[in-house]
């Protein structure tokens, strides 16, 4: 690839929602297709770049400022760049948007309840025993997308279908080529 | 340029010894040819990524990690990255070689004098007048490396000799297009 054009994507979504797990199916056919792919989420940041952060809305804020300096480095040199981060404040995605430029959004909506039986991480069973401050859904507010580019249905919809939907925006768009 | 080889670039030593000259100076010649390039330094990482930092080792050290981990994603991804952090202690900027791998180390040499003389922020002064802690050079050491990739003597050189040299060594390593 020459030309690639660079963009980020962008997955919102409740802890548990399936954000991270769209987001490689992704990246593996973006990579299987030769393109330049980097995917960030907290497990990849936080040693690097967010140790020091916790959960307040301070902290998620500035989590989501670090990353999105970096996502759009990447982004103007021509790299897809797939975040999954919950990142709950719609003023912050907002200001992300206008920061990156190139920015789709990908609303991973998941009823809290299904979320909560999945319990991936174990994280909302201590959440709502009040083990967990700030936590997402629980005792902290989830701002959802107005106007997001794409919504992934994960309660509904298969994890191949809700990737192909994502990889199909990119087709549709010309960020990829078909 | 389809297949662009990434590199850093990483321009160390004393303050106002004139690694942001020197990197702007590559910064133009690289974009002259067309390439994906870069520039890092503190004025620019600042807002976004290490607003909380000073400057004891500690934090030093932190600002240094979290730059590393942003240079390593644009390298690996074919950019050319040039940084200019004074970046004193050996074993961080040791560190940041092995993580980035495609590393060239610029030594930008210049006497603690000529640097004090020039004091372009006035920092120096206030570093003497002791109005300034943790002052490299003054009243916190700077490890010189041991073998930098390219020396660049600014009380000696011109600006244009320094920038040629970096460029002449990209040249010859295969990492620009002569």
């Amino acid at each position: 690839m020459c030309d690639q054009r660079g963009f980020t994507l962008w997955f919102t979504g409740l802890s548990g929602s399936g954000k991270t797990a769209i987001a490689k199916q992704v990246e593996r056919e973006l990579r299987r297709r030769g393109l330049k792919v980097e995917r960030l989420d907290g497990d990849i940041v936080r040693q690097a770049l967010t140790r020091d952060l916790g959960f307040t809305k301070e902290d998620r804020d500035k989590n989501i400022e670090r990353v999105t300096f970096v996502a759009k480095l990447l982004t103007r040199n021509g790299v897809a760049v797939l975040c999954s981060f919950i990142s709950p404040y719609r003023e912050r995605r907002a200001k992300t948007r206008r920061e990156i430029g190139t920015f789709i959004e990908v609303y991973v909506e998941c009823p809290l309840e299904v979320c909560a039986q999945r319990d991936v991480k174990g994280l909302y069973a201590k959440a709502f025993a009040g083990e967990i401050e700030n936590f997402t859904g629980v005792s902290d507010p989830y701002e959802p997308p107005e106007n997001p580019e794409i919504v992934c249905r994960t309660a509904e919809e298969r994890l191949e279908e809700s990737a192909g939907k994502v990889l199909a925006y990119l087709e549709e768009h010309g960020y990829i080529p078909v």
